[in-house]
């Protein structure tokens, strides 16, 4: 088994496609991390706006976390919607394309990819603070760390997104096993001691209010809370991923996620209330996440809170997998378009749609070196992406149902209905998140999103001027032929150069011998043996008899001369088709490339970068360990 | 005048090479910066040794100078008669290959490559040291600082070595000067003050003896003295730069050089014992160069200390020159003999050997930010490969008479004593330089000089290899010619392939299309048009009947099919060359090249690196602003 089967698995054949397919099981990991982890920090980023309020503030958040809940459903059905509708893959590119648009598509890919590369940067920073703040000696390698498990993830992604699945498993249906545990123990003790429980381990005190309470606070908890709705997007696009019936399997697995995200920020949201837990100033000293101080009141700091606690810097961490699965699905749909090159079209060894993956992997990674892997400052970019593409693709799927609105009865105007709701519930949403966070980094989201907008489309219109431009269905043009002539530049005469000879005289009927005179030229033995070494045996092979020429070169130069004498050919036979061959000497080793020269790679992107038109170099490659 | 033009200066002609060559006026700085610089901390050096036998230790200076000056006239007679011997360059390389054989000269070159690259390092820190110790401000920026002065230096001797003789014919100058007058004044004060004279600005005092004389710290002494000698190789081996007469410019040029360095020297070492000035602990508060202290003694802090000063500083910082002159030389002199690749005998534009040049400069960039710019660090480095070169060299000499010991009489007899007497004293300071500084860092220039010593020594043995497996200087062999048989990889048909096709057609009368069926394949078009659109043109032209072959793909890849079908094709037509001809599409930018795929690339070099033999590739390039 080579390093590289062992490091990336075997190659699997496109026949063993059906084989990497996913059902639920496995699709609640690898596409729900993201979504599942938001109950992590969603009602906190709720809660921490609601700081200024003191202790009245943390009253008001089941009345917050009920409006989420019901947002979460709203895009619960719309998408289950989107699911049927578009069984090979509805993601927000291709149901606003489809229904608004090329334009309105592309700005919803871009939303989306955005989205998904911060949900990396973001995912894995989250995970790499959470574990540095339980072993601060790591807190001076943050960066490294992250890249660290950037690396991991991506290796494991590029295996194939089945075992990425079972990689993922573990973590996160422990996750949602001990935070359910710790809720409903909550909610036992909560009934129990008639609504007024008493905390094991004390939460941290609430402080003094310090501001009335306003619209515009209530509006910016209800945006911040909204964190916890992204990665709800993720089911949607990859349902060509399930295994039939895929469209039921894949709303069945959409159905799990969100049912577990509700009932864990429904519980959160009540007991926070219950046990009086408020947010803690984030990056002050004494920070502690509500998820951890609502555990320790319920059950103190016992095995369930470390089993919480490290389940949720695992997923946290592992949550960027989501990106994962679906940035290169939707690269390769934009590819497939022409909005981004071939290559993210292409799978890989195994499967996986490497491109994409390796694309996503540097722009986060750089996104992490760039903000040195700390959250806080990555935070304020977030959201911006997933809540343009909810809003694009809901939109998308009230003209969908426009469009078919005479065709059903009933059921195509709720879902017209629904939809509507939903369009508007999100689009607001954006503009509150973009109002409320615009300077603190929302501005750096909209920027990305527009350059990658502009990406999308001057890619495009390159792809569509090729096209044309190639373009040319019909029987090939053969009756306006010149001959080929071909020149052969020659220096040493060796066997190298003698098998280029040879390929020229089989080609072309007149072939000219060049010899560029720059100045360290060897003894001239081919000019006074040429009749004997060359002519003759051409003659009595019966070949075109080639011609020895001598171009002056007075500034060393091999290339330029040379390129000259071949222009002067083709004034002197307009018509003809002029080919250069030259021989490249290949040795064992890559590093052996260092000692020869690469005469015919410079001459090669000469002809190309400035001459018009371009010549055909036809390189004979001669490798030493030949004979 | 393009960019590339304003800074690199017009491109020369071959023929302008006389105007580019120097006389001793040009010569001295650009070849003696090193050496005469060395004035500045070779004392310096000595003395730092003896602080420990305290106000003892200045007067035993004189006597070392003298020693050193000694030494330095020996050199200078020993390098007169090299300079003489190989009027085409002698330097240790080349006395060292031709009297004692190509391991000797080897070895030579790779301590005098080791002691240019070390020199670049050592005079840029130096210098900027000194330029730092007067700006403390730039202290964070030493490597930024050393690699701003490396780049300068680079630019201006890609531009040719006379106009580098130019820029840095002013420093020199002045440096020489000005020393020289604060010398004789002192001289002049020493005299009328009775052999007492008394300080202007009063030297440091100097400490407490706490060690008794030893031979061992004397020999040390002597050997750190030494330091003031590197440099003085490079006129022996920058002959051919001279103009006619040539061998008496160079000696001229030798001659003020080693004339200057001695003067000083002895001044320093005499006016240093009169004056009272001993060395200062180096690195610690209150250090202040030697020469410092001696010309504030003798002048005070007016005018000519500053003027020595800086001009000090820009020698120091300057010196490094003396390596960019020589070293390319030496990488060309080890090119030309098969030791290095053929890029270092290539001329620049401008004349100058610019691979030298360019590798010069990143080596020493590469120690610079190792040591990060400070002296200190890179100093026992030092002086290894210099003396090793002297050692060889003057070895070589010793051989060169005695192989000519029956020609002349007396002169070659004296000559060959004199450097026998030169090689036992450089070899005996060598020899005490390793052992006193072995563990301080001179263990690294040892495995510098052997790892280069190794490249040089495989870099041959390829190229002998490569002669040796191409050499065939007889007739070419055109007798059993099979047909070419072209293999055309065709996907779309559009100008672009009709293009390739067309080539196909003419240089072959078999050719086969071949369709990679990778399963992202575009409509069938082809296989229904093929008859209309290919075989009847190709029949009308006369051309031979193309034949279209599908190649099944089960892993989606493209060039393991091919490749496998060009065996397979090898295999059934046993002494046939098969061709592979593709297009490739160009955009009208470098970045148009992300868009397109890179086939053909992949397809060269599958071939080259794995597949025996070798296959041609031809790639017919398509530009798409050529209609």
């Amino acid at each position: 088994m080579s390093l590289r089967a062992w490091v990336f698995g075997r190659r699997l054949a496109t026949a063993e496609e059906a084989a990497e397919e996913i059902g639920p099981r496995e699709g609640v990991p690898a596409l729900g991390l993201d979504a599942l982890s938001s109950a992590a920090y969603g009602p906190e980023a709720a809660l921490t706006v609601l700081l200024v309020l003191g202790a009245v503030g943390v009253g008001y958040l089941p009345t917050f976390i009920l409006a989420i809940v019901a947002l979460l459903l709203i895009v619960y059905f719309s998408y289950r919607q989107t699911i049927a509708a578009y069984p090979n893959g509805g993601g927000s590119y291709i149901v606003a394309h489809a229904n608004l648009g090329p334009t309105a598509g592309i700005v919803a890919a871009a939303s989306l990819s955005i989205d998904y590369i911060l949900n990396v940067a973001v995912g894995i920073s989250a995970g790499v603070g959470a574990v540095v703040s339980v072993f601060p000696v790591l807190q001076p390698h943050l960066t490294e760390c992250c890249l660290v498990i950037l690396a991991f993830l991506t290796l494991v992604n590029l295996r194939g997104i089945r075992e990425a699945g079972l990689v993922f498993m573990a973590p996160t249906y422990l996750f949602c096993a001990s935070v359910g545990l710790a809720l409903a123990l909550g909610v036992w003790h909560t009934l129990i001691q008639g609504g007024h429980p008493r905390a094991i381990t004390p939460s941290a005190p609430l402080p003094q209010a310090v501001e009335p309470v306003g619209l515009w606070l209530m509006l910016r908890a209800f945006a911040n809370g909204c964190t916890a709705l992204t990665g709800v997007e993720a089911v949607s696009n990859a349902v060509p991923a399930f295994r039939e019936p895929r469209t039921r399997l894949a709303q069945r697995t959409l159905g799990i996620i969100i049912g577990f995200l509700a009932l864990m920020l429904l519980g959160i949201g009540w007991l926070c209330k219950a046990y009086g837990v408020g947010a803690t100033e984030p990056g002050q000293p004494g920070y502690q996440s509500v998820l951890s101080q609502l555990v320790g009141a319920i059950a103190g700091r016992g095995v369930l809170y470390f089993v919480v606690q490290a389940s949720t810097f695992t997923v946290l961490c592992l949550s960027a997998n989501t990106s994962f699965s679906d940035f290169p699905r939707v690269s390769r749909l934009l590819a497939m378009d022409g909005y981004l090159p071939n290559v993210f079209t292409h799978r890989g060894r195994r499967l996986a749609f490497s491109g994409g993956i390796i694309v996503l992997a540097v722009l986060a990674g750089m996104l992490l070196i760039l903000f040195r892997g700390v959250t806080n400052s990555l935070i304020p970019l977030f959201a911006v992406g997933a809540f343009g593409a909810f809003t694009m693709s809901q939109a998308g799927m009230v003209k969908h149902w426009w469009d078919r609105r005479r065709e059903g009865g009933f059921p195509v105007r709720r879902s017209m209905a629904m939809n509507a709701v939903g369009a508007v519930a999100t689009g607001t949403t954006l503009a509150v998140i973009i109002a409320s966070k615009f300077t603190e980094g929302a501005w750096i989201s909209l920027l990305l999103i527009a350059a990658l907008f502009l990406l999308y489309s001057s890619v495009h219109r390159y792809y569509v001027q090729t096209r044309r431009a190639l373009e040319r269905s019909e029987a090939i043009d053969l009756s306006s032929l010149a001959p080929v002539r071909a020149v052969v530049p020659l220096k040493y005469w060796n066997k190298a150069s003698q098998r280029s000879l040879a390929l020229a005289l089989r080609i072309s009927k007149s072939v000219q011998v060049v010899q560029v005179m720059t100045g360290d030229d060897p003894p001239d033995r081919l000019r006074r043996n040429w009749h004997d070494w060359v002519v003759e045996p051409a003659r009595a092979a019966g070949l075109g008899e080639p011609e020895l020429v001598e171009v002056p070169s007075n500034y060393r130069q091999f290339v330029a001369p040379l390129v000259a004498h071949v222009r002067d050919l083709q004034r002197r036979h307009p018509g003809c088709e002029v080919v250069v061959i030259l021989s490249a000497i290949h040795g064992r080793h890559w590093y052996h490339q260092l000692l020869h020269n690469h005469r015919a790679e410079v001459l090669e992107a000469r002809f190309l970068l400035r001459e018009k038109p371009a010549v055909t170099v036809i390189v004979t490659p001669w490798r030493l360990d030949e004979d």
